[in-house]
């Protein structure tokens, strides 16, 4: 029905999350019938980002910079570091706005299946950070899932035979979480987590 | 927090239906993260999409050859022509399967408010295709909606005016519906639409 242009960009569009077939036809139709300009912005915005973007020489986040915001601050705690998965996690974390140290992010989580191990975690440029800034404290906050919690294990034993002062966040009950619609996994660790009073 | 160029992408990416600055930036982060292949693709789709393509010489459908598929179909009958909205318009009815004549896509309704009047629905190219094909039966299948209404008004006085047997598509009670669910402003024209058994 499409010609091949129209239907490679429908295609293409489908590599977003949470894009299926009817949703970029709808994307593909709406940004040729009525959005040239900011079709145009987001195929140079794409294209820049593609070219420019890579790791923080600190963090290993995701920067055009040698070096990103939160490392480039000397006001941060260097012996501090708080370890994540992805950008959006550091995100996350700033909006607490509690955490004064610095970020290590892995952009992603160990997965033998996918082949990703600690080499494409940067685990051996972790070790260097924890020299050279000679943190004192590190808090692990991967995700609370099978893998999140592997390598979170992972990265206690690495970081724990350097003497360092190793953490992860807390799990349990979250703010104004009514105990009635909690999952069960989750009371589990509020549970054994329980501090006491 | 985010880079410059990082920002840009989440900005630009909002220009797409539906997506607000959290999917954005989830969009984003997960084409930088894991997906440059699909990303690189998309770049690549949405220029040449935007460098090429174009409107159908015939229909005025999006396409970046001079006629589409279905006006460059000999075996479709050139005195019968279907008159929509939108090319997911002329998808829909082509999905129905019954109709073997050739369509007109408008690509939007009239709209004095965003300066969208009969020229820049390219009703004087209607014209000239009503005249070249000698079209006997026009069938207006503009959405159900008050500018989809208007804009059937509008046309189907101007085709009327050359003698052409002018329809509209029926509305009422779609299939498999139940009457308990189906809204008011349906029900009436369905009932206005009766036909005689």
């Amino acid at each position: 029905m499409f010609s091949p242009l129209i239907k490679e960009l429908i295609e293409s569009l489908r590599c977003l999350p949470g894009v299926g077939p009817k949703s970029a036809q709808k994307m593909a139709l709406y940004l040729l019938e009525r959005e040239h300009k900011g079709a145009d912005r987001l195929a140079g915005a794409l294209r820049e980002a593609l070219d420019k973007v890579g790791r923080c020489s600190g963090c290993r986040t995701l920067t055009e910079e040698t070096e990103c915001s939160i490392c480039a601050d000397p006001e941060r705690d260097a012996t501090r570091l708080c370890i994540v998965e992805t950008p959006a996690d550091v995100l996350a974390i700033e909006s607490a706005g509690t955490f004064d140290g610095r970020y290590f992010v892995l952009l992603g989580h160990l997965s033998p299946i996918d082949g990703i191990g600690p080499e494409e975690l940067g685990l051996d440029h972790l070790d260097n950070v924890v020299l050279h800034n000679q943190v004192e404290e590190a808090i692990i906050a991967t995700n609370s899932t099978v893998e999140g919690e592997a390598t979170c294990h992972y990265i206690a034993e690495q970081l724990k035979s350097k003497n360092i002062n190793v953490s992860r966040i807390a799990h349990g009950v979250p703010m104004g979480g009514e105990l009635e619609y909690v999952d069960g996994n989750t009371l589990a660790l509020a549970l054994e987590g329980r501090k006491t009073l």
